[in-house]
């Protein structure tokens, strides 16, 4: 058996989200359909990451088995963009790994960035690509609590109720928040993350550095280890899996 | 009267260009219509520059008269985009300008951005937005190209059989070039353009940079002045009005 890796960028606005579901169109789902067309068998793919509703990637990662060698990867990956290329979702790359290599369980980091458009005026080139905030974002106090963030923590603040994840502590790499003109952009990166745990950060940095929380604030819903005190969550239109690394 | 300038950004996918015509929606009168509902009255547009169909601008700018004042500018830009949000056209400023102030000819500099994504799979996220160049790009021999367009020249070659302009003279700035993994981004400045300009440059860009044309070629189809020996345009999706100065 050969294991294959694929790197896979998406425009998630018009899926359920990466995994396969009953009802409703996936990314996993759509790219298994065009893999089976292409190589004459079923195909099950395993995503380095569940993606939501909406989440766009940049470089998503998903590893498959296969009997037979691929012999000419410009051909596949044209052949299976062909099936794939209304669907917006875009094979990148394929790649032959060692046997006991595992899309998931392999990452050694994962890195997601977020787009925020800060201003009045509504989206249209960055339209279900970005937040659109209209109150004046404090980019300072945007990074003074980012830089909260960082390290080893209990971040159960920022989890999902259904997340499955065994424990809450989770360590975040230094996080890097950059600004052109209205656009604001968050990089955020850990080994792996807690469910909804980027967006549920973002949301919160977003009361923080529009004066909806004090710096206090922002630390006490931290530390309370509740999800309750958690702000909204950031919508899913702003972010994007960026990169894996293994 | 009043005089204001707008400015404004675009998703020009939909389009049939900037300037009004009878069939198909532009965004000329996607706006006017706009204007008209909150003002009440028919109000003509003067834009900057008339982009292709198919073309975005991240600021776009157009004049109109107006003979009450506008007092709350928040008010009117959300009232504004309200009617125009579902077409992908953002008012993102409205300002008071001089009774002489023209939006076309009281512009000193355009400044166009070309996108370009060279790889090999296709886009998804950037669908519609760039270029997509499967064929290796050379960055160096692509920033040779541009600096020959640098400066006074006839730009015949590169020019519309369509273009009214009285001269094929203009005057290019430095050109800058730079690129982000698989993303180049060309941008452009002049006082102002011939029609199809900038689209025919890049494509005479792509013809050298992808080993299609010795520079040799190239400089003999710019120096012919013959449209005939122009490459291929650059398509529209990948071209961006970026800013104007006045």
């Amino acid at each position: 058996m050969f294991n294959y890796l694929l790197t896979i960028e998406y425009e998630g606005t018009n899926f359920v989200g990466w995994q396969s579901q009953k009802n409703g169109k996936s990314i996993q789902d759509s790219i298994e359909k065009a893999l089976k067309k292409v190589i004459g068998t079923k195909i099950r793919i395993t995503g380095a990451g569940r993606t939501d509703k909406g989440v766009h990637a940049y470089s998503q990662v998903a590893n498959f088995k296969l009997k037979k060698k691929i012999d000419n990867k410009k051909i596949f990956l044209d052949s299976v963009n062909f099936f794939l290329k209304k669907k917006l979702i875009s094979i990148l790359d394929i790649k032959k790994q060692k046997d006991n290599f595992h899309a998931r369980f392999s990452a050694k980091l994962r890195t997601y960035e977020y787009l925020i458009v800060n201003r009045q005026g509504t989206l249209s080139i960055y339209k279900n690509k970005a937040w659109h905030v209209k109150k004046k974002i404090d980019l300072n106090l945007m990074k003074k609590g980012a830089k909260l963030f960082e390290g080893n923590h209990d971040f159960s603040t920022f989890r999902a109720a259904s997340c499955s994840a065994k424990s809450p502590f989770k360590k975040i790499y230094p996080i890097k928040i950059s600004k052109m003109s209205e656009i604001i952009k968050i990089r955020i990166s850990s080994k792996s993350f807690l469910q909804n745990q980027v967006r549920s950060m973002v949301g919160c940095l977003k009361y923080l550095s529009t004066d909806k929380w004090s710096l206090n604030d922002f630390k006490k819903a931290f530390k309370s280890k509740k999800r309750i005190n958690c702000a909204p969550p950031a919508p899913a239109c702003g972010l994007y899996l960026s990169k894996i690394k293994y």
